[in-house]
């Protein structure tokens, strides 16, 4: 357990750190009085029998080790919620500029979503920690999606816990349409947002007049 | 401002204490790997410009005091922000439940809505903090909304903000067009729970027989 | 390990809120710039392997369930660091005079230490926990010490931990000694403290004639 | 007041930041079995009646600026305290060796205490926060103390704040013995270490024969 501690110790440094990082960006636009794209933020280092059940089914040896950190890249992970589709982009943004981490990769499951109906935005990040024992550079996940895909990725996760990766069909029916109306929710989000954005707009071009 | 600082004290010990406790719901919930009616939790005291707006409004002196005290019940605010609607009151029964805080007053602007849209559960506390003087009792507020209920919220808010009270015809109608949708998203997401639970439930009686 | 999270979890969330409680003492007491008894509070859910250790030396089973919880109260712990030895009274009249929790035994390691020359003010407490099952009352410890006492008391478990009980004569002898100029410290940390606030009077007296 | 708000965002995140990352270092030490040199840690900004006196006493205009910014680098503050007068040297050394923070200045208080009795090792920083703007980098200063020093430094704080710097020669000579007394505080704390580490090697040489 002693050697699990320490390997795991970075990875819970570096969620830590990502997060208080994170959250400061919603208190920026806060301050800014301008629409906040982040909504909420969570974080967590992957349990270890999840880890456990990974490395069975990549079958590499469940021992603390460079491999295992390289196979699994998101042993610490980030997930920020956004209010709108649209918020998505500018979150991506703004984290490609940051200097504190490095983009390795980009997934961009909203363009594409997975066959199950999964939609988010996926980056693999490296990112330096300063220990006892000098910088050490370890992996991490960013997730970033609005409530809606949320919503649907957490319903869908707790059905293929249940079912463990053997859905009946009908329940996976059920879970595309799921998934759809998801879409729509965000669809109809964004025209709400839309909506009151040209009201705003209509009526300050109609005062200057 | 010392003054002010000594008499806001025991509200924000109040609101870190509450913080902690409504959070802890979450966990709760998580361990026992049943559905979660709490998204997220947010806390915070009034700031002074705000209190000051209100003693304002009410026609009562700035200055820290037991009729402030008592007109400003809401000067330590607990939002819990739960996925569905009908979490809403699973949170309330919970909430209801608890030793630790008096209920004294809930206003249930969900089946009420307010004229301007605004839909939310609202619930005020008597709260005992133990501090170096001995216990004091203050009032908080806890508002209990669905995410929609919360964005749209939101953007009343800052509409608000942004026309000092005196809203446009044109945007106002838009925003009650908003308000509209965003009881439609409720709506939709209760249906996606609902398909989901019936598949589950169609499937495990199918696989009993 | 799930019977075991679940069984820890309303230990956590006491440890939680303790925390908050108690740090908030300092916060009061700056805000009313006098001297502050309390230098800062850690806390900590006893880890399982010390659980099991201790299940061992008392002969009961190892597994979740109302016998342990009885044997062993210090499963949630809290401890307080206080800069002088007669802050520790202080601390303790106030934790008497809280309404949230309440104190079912106090053992005064500082009037009587114990033979190895620990010193330490001990309190069992129950705590009321408001759980989504309803309240739950826990058992906690909270230790109240000097940050000299701390000092050694960390220095002892350390030695403790490393020759597992049977620590040699010559270094118990050490420790002894050390225990000692642990207590010398306290005694000169009260004189520095007394000699100041002589001054103080001193020239306040002065000053009025 | 908005623009202070915005103008001192940075530096509280800073702060956040920076907490977060060393505490992360105890976490560490304690991981490693390891004496841990740092006891806790804390972080401010400085408040803004602070940065006004400050302004005041070196006549420059209260406004957030480029120019009160270089003045006053020290708006972001953190404290590490040391349990041993050597452990500050190895906290020294570790914060020398972090890549995500340029050290600007260091002052050491200890082998040159103030004409006050003050001890301290004090160190300028330049830290850079990755903001929704772009990155922004502030000074902070970081400093490292043992107990010991700090209480004494928080009993000059408090009767400098009382005689507003204007301290009776009778408070002062006492205020001066008193930091003889915290230094010979420190003086004892070390030789406690150094015997329990004698004996412990000692014993381990003694084992080995």
């Amino acid at each position: 357990m002693k050697q699990w501690s320490q390997f795991l110790a970075p990875y819970k440094q570096a969620v830590d750190e990502l997060k208080v990082k994170l959250k400061g960006l919603r208190v920026q636009y806060e301050l800014e009085d301008t629409h906040t794209p982040v909504e909420f933020v969570t974080g967590r280092v992957k349990p270890l029998a999840s880890i456990y059940d990974k490395t069975l089914e990549k079958g590499i040896p469940f021992e603390p080790s460079t491999e295992l950190a390289a196979e699994l890249p998101d042993i610490a992970g980030l997930r920020l919620m956004c209010p709108f589709v649209d918020d998505i982009g500018t979150v991506v943004e703004i984290l490609r500029q940051r200097k504190d981490l490095e983009i390795i990769e980009e997934r961009d499951y909203i363009s594409n979503k997975k066959p199950s109906g999964y939609r988010s935005y996926h980056m693999i990040i490296k990112y330096p920690v300063q220990t006892i024992n000098g910088e050490k550079t370890i992996f991490a996940e960013i997730q970033i999606r609005t409530l809606a895909m949320n919503f649907w990725a957490s319903i869908e996760h707790s059905l293929n816990y249940k079912y463990e990766g053997e859905m009946p069909v009908e329940i996976s029916h059920r879970l595309e349409r799921a998934a759809e109306a998801a879409f729509q929710l965000d669809e109809e989000m964004s025209q709400i947002r839309d909506e009151i954005q040209d009201a705003q707009q209509y009526f300050s071009a109609f005062k200057e007049t």
